[in-house]
């Protein structure tokens, strides 16, 4: 081994996504073990270079990195535990989707088996792994994460959220709900316009260019939920409210299933109900949680 | 007059949208009379050179080009109905909110007045008005458009979608209910990370660029719904269903309410059930209809 030699890396789950994170470690130069329970997942990275452990007690010994990215947090701990006698002083990088609870539940796990716990999400597809555009987000241990920031780099842009191992997930989680807001919006109005016929590639280009327009608005809207103040720019939730019937009125009369639009309705009438009516879109946060409020502007 | 006199236009309904339709038309030099239930409204554009009119039949007798912009469907009935008489040889150009059958009702009762009708939806707010970036789309008479588009130029950016005046309204539905959707889902987004006291100004950055990431993924959806074939690029329906109750659970986890997401795990569910599981994500949009399917490919 040469000063210049990279550090060995394990990879436990070869879908997808787990041979796109092994592949660019072997092309990043990191001595990289592999395993899988279907092990010919593994043919092809062997062929270039990876070692494919027997069993995930050898893999684990094999680095003092240890990466899952698994199908789900059932099968993190199934594979792990078997193995959890060799995980003490090695750090675990656990990029298995999950939920936030899920992500300090290992974490409690690994600490106990003396690991390092590091949580991730991936936010980005395979074919994006390895280019500094694929966005991996962690969160957990800060020296744990400090140690092996390059190696992690060889997967995509790296960024440590805090030491909350719960927090990689939740943005993760947060960031796929708000995209399946904006694709749930995009295929009702493509509902509505195909009602007509008109053509969605017709369409589109003016989705793309609106969405981005109101996208702008964001950054007033965050500043808005910060401060417990919203102000409404351009038309409030009595006004939006109203008008928010035309939506729902006009899809019916296209034929047009309404089920993605009626629960924003639902909540503006509970806004305007609750005496919101001269706030804007913001203030619609409050009404999305079912535990008890802790104040208008969280701090950390 | 000279060749270079702008020709006149009347301007009616002088709410926040109304009076920045006017200011716009007075600005590009345009002799503009106006009307408004309230007359107060109209002091400043008076004071900019409007002239005032006392009844809506003497505001649509002063201009070739009529401009309605009221707060309702019912209130232009309301509003015109009392002036049908004076709207023989006229255009009207309705751009209160409203829905396509709505546009297509007031088209019929203008040809019945002997008015050429054209219709629109502003794609922006008040003080866009007037700048390239207001957008404002139009349907109805072609004839009745083209003979005004350098006029409608003063208020924006102005297209003509086709014939059905329906058209207008259909797109403006469309674009705001996406922009819902978007919306939604990023306030949802915003409720799951204050829940752990991220402000929303730090979290706010990740989900544009996300957001953005991902709206590059709208037009091969587009290509999708027109093609009838919908290919799974990354991870098909049925993993999406699995992986969508995480986002669920999650939100429950973090006392974050579930409702602007449970429509699309519904809609998951019933297009994995229907036998679409292998399908991508832009499949759904064959689930959001009441009307009897069309066929996979419109085309006009």
């Amino acid at each position: 081994m040469t000063d210049n030699a990279r550090p060995p890396v394990t990879v436990i789950g070869l879908g997808d996504m787990g041979r796109a994170l092994a592949g660019a470690l072997l092309d990043a130069g990191h001595p990289t073990t592999v395993w899988n329970r279907t092990a010919s997942r593994a043919d092809a990275l062997a062929a270039r270079g990876a070692a494919v452990a027997a069993t995930p007690a050898e893999a684990v010994a094999a680095s003092p990195l240890v990466i899952v990215c698994l199908l789900d947090d059932g099968t993190v701990r199934k594979v792990l535990e078997p193995a959890a006698g060799a995980l003490d002083g090695r750090t675990l990088v656990n990029l298995t989707n999950g939920t936030p609870r899920q992500a300090r539940e290992t974490a409690a796990w690994a600490a106990g088996q003396g690991a390092q716990y590091v949580d991730g999400g991936i936010m980005a597809v395979p074919p994006m792994i390895g280019r500094p555009e694929a966005l991996v987000l962690y969160s957990g241990s800060p020296a744990a994460f400090a140690a092996h920031e390059a190696t992690l780099g060889a997967l995509g842009a790296a960024r440590h959220l805090g030491a909350d191992p719960g927090l990689a997930a939740l943005y993760d989680v947060a960031l796929l709900s708000a995209m399946y807001g904006m694709f749930g919006g995009f295929l009702h109005a493509v509902a509505l316009t195909r009602s007509e016929k008109v053509p969605a590639a017709e369409f589109t280009p003016l989705v793309v260019a609106w969405l981005g327009a109101m996208m702008e608005s964001l950054p007033a809207m965050a500043e808005a939920v910060d401060s417990g103040d919203h102000p409404a720019t351009g038309s409030n939730l009595r006004m939006q409210a109203t008008a928010y019937v035309n939506l729902l009125e006009a899809a019916r009369d296209q034929g047009v299933g309404t089920e993605l639009m009626e629960p924003m309705r639902a909540l503006l009438d509970r806004a305007v109900a609750a005496g919101h009516g001269d706030d804007g879109l913001s203030s619609l946060v409050d009404l999305l949680r079912t535990a008890p409020a802790d104040g208008p502007a969280p701090q950390r």
